[in-house]
């Protein structure tokens, strides 16, 4: 199976959620893509259907957007 | 590990949610609550601090809402 990724922008909201998945799917299958220190993932992000962080994409393609810590305008503010 | 608890109500956007948790987690990790057919579990997953579903329980005691189907409120109707 292949890795989920962890969309997520820093926010407490996002690292509670971040700690949470972790733990629930087991660190070696979830990418964990922070966007203040990678902004050059966000168009990929956007691309797969992110419209808010903190947001899980799974290995088929879907997006789970968890919880709302901030929209897609406010992380490229 | 204890089991999470994935609560929701039948919507449509509960039941894509479901499908992707349960691929995620694994079927015999996580226990599924629908509130259609069983409300009396709607008070313990609101005290449990569950808002609106579809929600995922983890083991550790804490809620991850995901998308935004309905809100406590409605499914209470």
């Amino acid at each position: 199976m292949s890795k989920s990724i962890f969309y997520h922008a820093g926010c407490p909201v996002c690292v509670s959620a971040e700690h949470d998945i972790i733990n629930l799917l087991g660190k070696d299958k979830v990418e964990v893509v922070h966007f203040g220190s990678d902004k050059s993932r966000i168009a990929e992000a956007e691309k797969a259907g992110v419209k808010s962080v903190p947001a899980l994409l799974t290995p088929k393609g879907n997006v789970l957007h968890i919880n709302f810590g901030a929209s897609m305008a406010d992380v490229k503010g």
